[in-house]
């Protein structure tokens, strides 16, 4: 296919940026062949993958390096695309969302600059994955505990920024960020909270600072890049359970939401609990062709067979407890007796001292060890499996999880997919997560799948849902749900963006906001 | 005295625009003879009370009304100060930064919008103050508690904006907060997270939204009006347990902190517990000159005496555990066996039902219920009291504890000022809290707290400490204190001023954040 050319400029003008990133960076560095950007196309395109195609990718290593990058993108009004390593492949990978963006890709940037075993933190680089960092507090001994995504491969930087969670008590990423370096599109160089003290120690300690803080306007943004990131670790606790109660009946949606939602109010549960469905647990057991192998959505039938088959319940509840052993028996009767109330609840539980590993590759991340075995999911259709996530928030009540469970599978069936999801839980709300799996090697497949995503994306929007975090495809669409007041917070968001990128260099469309040089390429793709 | 007039204005100008905001709000609403701004002088100047004098107080009832206030500001460009109610008197009270500002006192804006028990959150104007959240709670029967401030007359938008800290599980304010609804100087209004969605149900429940977060930038900032404010509320527990350690040594700090810490971070205790100087303690049960009539800081051996009679402890740690009574013995047990390593430790603990209340003051706002019983510190010295705070971060290390204790005990015995202070336990951080109590009516009281206050920051500086806070006549030399690449933060919170706020009316100074129009008034007083 023909190059790839960022928009609005000539090849002759293109081929200048690059020689001069070349420069900067070594030419190994420098990405701009079919083959070298390859890993940077949307591996689970809802669509046409060359739609969010790179023209080039960049690789500094140094903050020094990314500096003069920006300088040449400020001349040429490159827009960049920045990565921490590109591996959340259902909502993207490595694709910038405006066509012949270059991916500024820091995955060389991947240092951990710092790890304080009495303060409970790590300072990071973006290129640092979840894994890296695991077997980093584990080859030196520090007895902390990294909190693992669904997939270890991720970056610990791009994670948190994506307000990625996880297992453990730490699963709210963003939550356990504290302090950052951020690079600002004009090359100025800042850091947050009390990073600002020059000689001081406690940038990873208190999140705030004093005046404004600004942490959170670099989460899911392009108002900067972000190259070193304070993260908060859990201190290995003495002992650890692991807990799964399975429940019978889809109804029983609203009672386990009822009842989960004062034990993690009250702290009882303090990880983020997982109501996981029926067809989702059993995907990680065995392929869908084994169950039935027709057209559209399984039905009802075949799914309770399989479940029963396979002794998983409609909803699994998983749930862990850190602590002593005594602490942890107390909160467990607490849960025990609270879901007693559910008929034909079945609670299961295993405990394990600090130091010891679960086997199944799902527990392994309650307990604090990256894993891949989300990927299993991609086998559950066969084919070259893929996936695109819809993620509304969701209230904390069992009426609104009902509600949004309901209309999901509805709409899930009409274009043929399973119901593939569950609910993770916050306090008060939960992360609705329901992947539409697809092969996307089959055009009919790909090509419902997206149109799901859509028809998914209304019904929240009539509905009054949310979503915290969408595809590239889907993040105008998605933007455009926060209407309140003619749009007042992506009126805000872009007058902001102006003021720190007068030339639109940062991901442009990033969450839908544009900078006013591309504000013309807003759209629902 | 004569008229304050704001800056740069002349009084006919003055007067067009305090006719145009008397049109708007009512002439009763729009204050500016001298008794009229009374209530706006600063009441504890550490210094010249008029340093900091408005021109006129504007005392809007609701958003439309505010709109229509700030167009006239903007077009006569006359600076505007918000308070909510302005009572934290140790910080200016209700007091501009820029002498001649007109407050913008939304004391009448005093509607509790919203309780939910299930979900644990309320929705309130800026003039709702934790007595009136607390009253409206009982009042109503709702099963939740408020975290009161050490002064319940504060506002719960102003302290959490101001990210004030209370006594129970939901200690840190800021944390607690969820949405906003903002006005910008431009009168646009924005809603922020979940707000933005027209119809939706999730503002109070999940903090981010879609896209970058922008609360925390409106937290002891200058960017907009704050005229809306969720915030979660802790269910009624069934039972809670007040205790307290005294420790006879004042190095035992260093081992209190080393012990706290772990506990901290592995939540057995998860309240702001408050590690208090036995000066503080003694001062709410009887005044000084019981104990000592000379001049200058009380020497040791007078201190030790109080305490001794007193039955005070040199330090003094204070914590609070909520639950099952089930849960909060596991956790006290864990909690005496940890400090049983410090020699002479003493160990009280007073058990509750969830629904009776303690009889101490400081006692009452671990237990939720607001009080004033913190305005005893002012009779400490006699006289008029006042008092300026000191109040940096510390790492919750035993190490820094000690060294910024010693550091502020020798230096304010230098300017004859008693050791008045505590740490308020996070968990990887610790508010050092240090008041520099006087007489107002005794100019060289008045001048030596000044003197004090700087040379603290001062020391601070030099030692690597970052204020969380500061006194209107601190704010630019605290500012100044984040230096980082040469002021790199103070120069990113002031592009975004300029971008949102160009006329200047917002605040001006608010933090050290100036807008352009009045950077040259940037100064240490």
């Amino acid at each position: 296919m023909p190059q790839t050319l960022p928009p609005n400029l000539s090849a002759a003008q293109f081929d200048r940026a690059l020689a001069g990133w070349r420069a900067i960076v070594g030419d190994a560095h420098v990405l701009s062949s079919d083959a070298g950007l390859a890993v940077y196309i949307d591996p689970f395109a809802p669509g046409e993958p060359h739609a969010f195609a790179a023209s080039a990718a960049v690789l500094p290593a140094s903050v020094d390096e990314i500096r003069a990058v920006l300088r040449i993108a400020n001349q040429y009004r490159i827009p960049l695309w920045t990565v921490s390593t590109g591996r959340n492949f259902a909502y993207g990978g490595a694709a910038p969302r405006l066509t012949g963006s270059v991916v500024l890709d820091l995955q060389r940037m991947n240092r951990i600059l710092e790890v304080n075993e009495t303060l409970a933190y790590a300072l990071v680089e973006p290129g640092v994955s979840y894994f890296d960092l695991y077997a980093h507090l584990r080859d030196k001994g520090y007895k902390l505990w990294v909190d693992p995504p669904a997939a270890g491969w991720g970056s610990v930087v791009g994670n948190t920024l994506e307000r990625g969670f996880g297992y453990t008590d730490y699963g709210d990423h963003a939550a356990a960020q504290c302090g950052m370096e951020v690079m600002l599109a004009n090359g100025d160089l800042l850091r947050t909270g009390m990073g600002g003290v020059e000689i001081g120690t406690a940038w990873q300690l208190y999140q705030p600072g004093y005046g404004p803080s600004f942490d959170a306007m670099f989460m899911q943004s392009n108002y900067g890049i972000v190259t070193k990131l304070g993260v908060w670790l859990m201190p290995a606790p003495p002992a650890y359970l692991l807990g799964e109660i399975q429940f019978r009946r889809e109804a029983d949606l609203e009672a386990i939401v009822e009842i989960l939602r004062p034990l993690r109010l009250d702290a009882t549960i303090r990880n983020h609990a997982v109501i996981e469905g029926g067809l989702r647990r059993a995907a990680g057991l065995s392929p869908r062709r084994q169950w039935y192998d027709g057209t559209g959505a399984m039905p009802e039938s075949a799914v309770q067979a399989m479940l029963d088959k396979l002794g998983v319940g409609r909803w699994n509840l998983h749930f862990a407890l850190y602590g002593t052993p005594e602490l942890i028996d107390a909160r467990y009767a607490l849960i025990e007796r609270a879901f007693a109330r559910v008929p034909d609840a079945r609670l299961t539980a295993a405990r394990h001292a600090g130091d010891a590993q679960p086997t199944g590759g799902g527990d392994r991340n309650m307990a604090g060890i990256p894993a891949m075995t989300a990927f299993r999911m991609l086998d559950w259709r066969g084919g070259a499996g893929a996936h695109v996530d819809f993620a509304p928030i969701c209230p904390a009540t069992g009426r609104d999880a009902m509600r949004q469970y309901t209309m999901v599978k509805a709409r899930a069936a009409e274009y043929g997919f399973d119901y593939y999801g569950g609910f993770t839980a916050g306090a008060r709300h939960l992360h609705h997560i329901f992947a539409a799996i697809f092969d996307r090697d089959d055009a009919n497949q790909v090509e419902q799948a997206g149109a799901l995503l859509r028809s998914l994306m209304s019904d929240a929007r009539a509905a009054g849902y949310g979503e915290y975090r969408a595809h590239l495809a889907y993040m105008d669409f998605a933007a455009a749900q926060y209407s309140f007041n003619d749009g007042a917070s992506l009126r805000f968001a872009e007058t902001l963006k102006d003021a720190l990128d007068p030339n639109g260099i940062l991901a442009p469309g990033k969450q839908g906001i544009w900078p006013a040089a591309w504000r013309d390429r807003r759209g629902y793709t």
